[in-house]
């Protein structure tokens, strides 16, 4: 007891549901529900299997003791028999796992669990994307600084940088998306993947050894069966899962990494949970640790991309278990840092501070540099020559900048500056109204965030049930 | 020049067409095109271009000297001026990069070189698909032993074993295309992406800015352009591309292994190109030295995948240059690695020699093994009780095993230990009817091989190139 | 409980000794052993605090109720918080954690985890490091083929090819070895690194802060202090451990490797436990499924050095939390995955079964091929020009390998092939009594094996715990 | 030509003299040096070879013309054939590559490689842990306030801030140098590890065969030979190698990103060359380019550590080629990108700018928030009770930290609030005297710089030529 280890990201960070399919309880249930999926369908396909065994073996699904699980498995010392010898006593009878080899349950078993668990994933990103809709719809006219380098560049609007986080994560989504509706499952294959077995079974009959794979997907709910793996299917699609879930975390991790630079600034924070408060020895900070969080999950991520690298092109013939211990651990991990990952989203998302005021300040600390092509513009309608004005205003930007750096000055000049040049031509009304209107150098964005709008809608309608995901209070 | 350093990929393992895209010559020319794009999106739009500029420009796009641009590069101290400068020049006009910033010219080229590797990468993989069907079909029929933990453990065929990587390959083919279809471009979005740049160009009309992104990508050819883009398109969709690119060497890796494998038996061999003989000091070598080298490949592009995820998730607001000497290397290497990956695999799929009579050798020795499940039915047939069976041949086969190891001798006499044991009531004629009859346990190969081949003509139909790409001989 | 998940790599794989560092039982005994030691130094540099105080807490180390501690952790909501007041109530004293922040806590707890997990692996790495000395010693004259490209090439013996992957072992304890002795604890710091808290605790007194740090580093038993660390110590110092574990993974796998090709050849295995069996259905089979599981804990290695590069080289400032969820599963995890690596080593290496009648049949096979450049030489002593005798021995040894394989003769008529060319000039005596006396031509085995077991010796000395490890009988 | 590729990293960013190791010509350099040591040992050891001729190869070790070696291979189409023939007939000897295998040649020349490069590395880390001291001592006394979690948390000095990073790398740099001091040499082992081909050389003297590596050792001044290789020296360590390299990266990784999120505060920037402007466009703006360049170069050298692990324990047998296009890549790579971080790194520091006006800006703006720790024990001393005055001054601080955000007001109110309050018994002259007095609040700041600058100096001692580096202007 003393030396029990949970698995910490399911202890702390996962949703119920996720873990639920990951649970020992939970992947025990799975694999009854595809024992009985595998004897509906021999059934259907002629092999005698009484109907009361169904119905018995249904019945007792949910009916799980890991305790007498484990008893039994420490007198077989295999833990598919021990499970099997348990399910059929509940059930009264012995006709599951009929022609199928320990891989023919443990494959499909875990390409199911990979496959509920990416339909939470999927519901559970689109509900992000919508809560990150709703922040670029509120946020859709706050003029700010747009940053390259760091650094301010052009004027944007907040709600147009969350629409490009948006976007991002929509194509994650896409990626995603594609994975799961291209899924196919490994079926029943035999030891060697030649459905010797099942041929047997069907007394050498490959239409009825086909067939079985096809009910068995449909009972399963899978659209797709792979026809020619070995004794267990390729690891390239492992790690194509795990490089997809990845690409999902990527922008999360971008708005995250740029709502902690914007805390910095004080433009925005993550918020406080209701009741919540800084550091107790500096009432004043309030930390993005939620965000820091994120990127955590990303980088955990990260290595299980690696791990599963490592599997993807590493079969001998028609495979071993050189992959098991690995696959044990990165894909309920995998699943649990993502789902972890877009918990906290959620969580910063609905919980977001933004900063008006702060944000005015950096524009007034700004506007006339991130304008400076717009006064060009004005001064060479005014007659002066394009090359005489860019050096006007770069002289006086230069220097204003320069001044304000050396003696620490945040209010910005260069209006006056401009406006006391003569050669510009440009009197302190009409500079005004350039600055005073940033509204009106905003670009695009009105069209860009409802680009990103009218994308999100459509995944809405797509996952229906994005609309009622679990509620997941996070650390 | 003593210090002069080569892309080693290039130099020795990358195809002409791929060099062509990402050679310093290769980049001009498609910065040309995009440029020579823009002038005619631009003017279709209305905006002021004489109609021989373009012409003009046009004509140019081939004349590219390295020599004088560097000269202008060193006058100048910025790439990009200097190419612009040399284009007029040229030319004789001063119309291109109007609206433009660095950023709307290097994403688009980068993406454009990143496409145009797609396609010859694409049309490459459905070559090898092909080329691997071949040996599918050639060796339909040559049964041998499926191994499972390197060990001998039911019959297959070796066409079937070559249609198990087959479908693997297919599969990530897949994944590929699926990115190749859904390719967008970043198209011209200006400093930090809101098209302010455009929207000044076009008075402000922001439906001709969407309309010149429009135009542009139908003037290149991709299919979709990116809406709210940053100063940089999300990198994720780097690590999207590479992450798949490598997700393409799975297969031909579990097949270059496999044939290392099956070469230390003598069974296969990668073969020798005409007139190549082994090592010269021990002439019976015939080392899979180009198997080996396509799991080097594999294994530079698990850097580059680490690398392009290292970029995905990292962005700072609106974007930087953090990633710009990572992708320098990261992008034209991965195709060059793929791609050397393809030619090798070409080479070996075309030289592949295979010893029947060594797989023949290796049936002898072990398929009463490999069949002792055949055993166990025939003899419950003759009314032996399954355990008693299931005992008996356990016995026999574990003596077999055991004398086979502990005295050195190949040849299997398990069949005569069986015959000699009257309680599993069959004789030496029927257990060699069993042994000598593989074919008849091939279980669904035939049916699993047409599966790979029926899919692989799809990929043909759909990629028509496939049939006449560039012949690469390999180092 | 339905959704409880353990941490599958400590409940599988790990001893008791790693588990009891990691478990939450186990970090909160020594984060009680850091607060007594932080009392100690306090007391001993002139902070009143009551000698009965001391021992009060010390008494009360390993009474750790976590239910207790999880009911004032619902209350107080702080973690750290609930196991001060849970130590003090046990304790009846409220002395401990003076002048020091959370991470003063959890950065240096986290250090003694890994410096006490380093002890273990280290010792029980020596230990493995003399099981494969043994098998050195056993096997030191048995003459094999070596493999280069995974064909024959020179002989060797298989006593020496142990050793080569003994030399490289110990390369990666010595950079163990090297991590441990330079260990360096975080120390007490304060909020920022400055120690500003430790100097307001001695009235500023600059040398008692250091004295602390130094007490408090004879305490814990830790040889060195950093000094400039921020709020967190640099994380590549966590790069630098996990990619020493990393490093410390190769050997075994290389050598697990290399049993699971000589399985494949039946020339060794990896043995069974007593009354362990094969697969049920295929009783000849001996799975190196222990050795793939190397492999395993090798790749799940390798996760881990991407998660721990990903953290070193990302520090913000003074630090924040980005880090913290990966190091939660990293640190544990990768210590239990090398942990469970050398646990399966242990075991393989002990229950390693050796076929010398099988690796005799390979010699018989090829040590004609093998000793080809020896029969040059003898031919050059008779008289015979070296070209030609090149060329005679080239042309008979491919006509020989070449026949081999299109027949299937597994017998080698190399030497009469050659005993019949008069041109060679050596008659079959001649050329058997080269090819009967294998043992003259392992060059320099026996000093090489020498050279490990020697060095291997002074790692023992150096670490005479490795004696005495725990036996963990693996799954 | 049209498809000539340039090594990007070489061409950009590496130092002649890391080049000049890795061209064509400087491997043909070190290749040749090889040859000639290998020479001199074996006359030493009594083989009988003119000195003459070992005058005339030490003559034409620079004679290298790369046109003729080419051609040469066009025949022969074996690379170190050619290599052979054409340093032969330079000298008018046929006497190297005695008893020599390919791998003796260019296992041994990779090696030196390395060993060169490194000894260039140490060098330029040492000399850029000196510029960084330059800077830790000309900041020493700048107070500013420390973050975490990116937002002001206590008062530290710049100076100390850069000792932090500067410990880090001093850590990093003795990982690297401890390397480099074992560095074993693989020497010469023969096609399969076992020296036999020495040993033939020297009719069997296995002391002489030994002496031959240990003479070889001295030639080439490497301190240690590896005994028991196989055909390849082990690959971890290679990995130890890159994985080191990577922890040299991440100081100068943390200590840009810092200076990027400086910047963004304008209180550093990382300076322009002479004569450089920022954008034209945005003529303000002063990008931190170099900094993110850094941070580009950790992340290809993160892709790096996954090839070097991948090819960590992936040896079968004695060895095989599956890591030559791996390494052919990846160890010039590797240096090339460690190169330039550190030419680009040494950049940065030397024209690093500071903005203590800005400094003072953010100090004036937090100092109340920083030191109101400081405040209670003063409010404490006065009599006031430690909960009361800590609940005042958190009230006060989150009222100041609202209004400031809400109203977008930066000069700090809060010493006026508590001075206003009352009940914490502190009036504005005392609570002045506190704000006013940062340089009391640094802590142990002073000691914690001189600890490193002392450090650094055993460094610079240890490596004296660090004082006389290459400089590298970097693009």
């Amino acid at each position: 007891m003393d030396s029990l280890v949970k698995n910490v990201l399911a202890d702390r960070y996962a949703s119920e549901s996720v873990k639920a399919i990951w649970s020992e309880a939970g992947k025990i249930r799975i694999e009854r529900q595809l024992w009985v999926a595998v004897l509906k369908a021999q059934k259907k396909l002629g092999i005698s299997i009484p109907q009361d065994a169904i119905r018995a073996y249904e019945s007792q699904i949910e009916n799980i003791n890991l305790e007498s699980i484990r008893k039994r498995e420490l007198v077989t010392k295999h833990d598919v028999k021990a499970r099997i010898d348990e399910f059929c006593e509940l059930a009264g009878y012995q006709e599951i796992h009929k022609g199928m080899t320990s891989r023919d349950l443990t494959e499909n078993v875990e390409q199911l669990q990979i496959y509920r668990s990416l339909s939470v994933i999927l519901n559970k990103a689109v509900n992000a994307a919508q809560a990150l809709a709703n922040q670029a719809e509120n946020c859709r006219n706050l003029a700010m600084p747009a940053r390259t380098h760091n650094v301010p560049a052009q004027p944007t609007s907040l709600g147009r940088r969350f629409a490009m986080f948006g976007e991002e994560f929509l194509t994650s989504i896409t990626s995603i998306d594609s994975f799961y509706k291209n899924f196919s499952v490994r079926g029943l294959k035999g030891a060697v993947g030649t459905q010797t077995d099942q041929l047997t079974l069907f007394d050498g009959d490959s239409q009825k050894a086909e067939a079985l794979d096809q009910e068995l997907r449909g009972f399963l709910g899978i659209p797709h069966t792979l026809q020619a793996t070995g004794q267990v299917y390729p690891r390239s699609l492992d790690f194509e899962l795990v490089s997809r879930l990845y690409q999902l975390s990527a922008a999360p991790t971008n708005f995250a990494r740029t709502i902690r630079l914007m805390a910095g600034h004080e433009t925005a924070s993550e918020g406080f949970a209701k009741g919540q408060t800084g550091s107790s020895a500096m009432p004043h900070k309030m930390n993005s640790r939620s965000c820091e969080r994120i990127q955590g999950f990303r980088t955990l991520l990260s290595g299980y991309v690696t791990m599963a690298s490592n599997l993807a092109g590493d079969q001998w013939h028609e495979g071993d278990v050189s992959c098991s211990v690995v696959r044990r651990v990165l894909l309920p991990d995998a699943f649990f840092a993502i789902d972890g990952l877009l918990n906290t989203w959620l969580t910063v998302l609905n919980q977001l501070t933004v900063y008006p005021a702060m944000i005015q300040q950096e524009l007034e600390q700004f506007t006339p540099f991130l304008l400076s092509t717009t006064v060009l513009m004005e001064a060479v309608k005014k007659g002066v020559g394009r090359e005489t004005a860019h050096h006007i205003i770069k002289k006086h930007a230069i220097e204003e900048i320069n001044t304000r750096r050396s003696e620490g000055i945040l209010s910005n000049q260069l209006a006056e500056r401009l406006a006391s040049d003569p050669d510009l031509r440009l009197n302190s009304d009409e500079l005004e109204s350039i600055f005073n209107n940033i509204q009106n150098h905003l670009g695009n964005s009105q069209t860009q965030i409802d680009a990103f709008l009218h994308d999100m809608q459509n995944w809405v309608k797509k996952y229906p049930d994005s609309q009622n995901i679990e509620t997941v209070s996070i650390l």
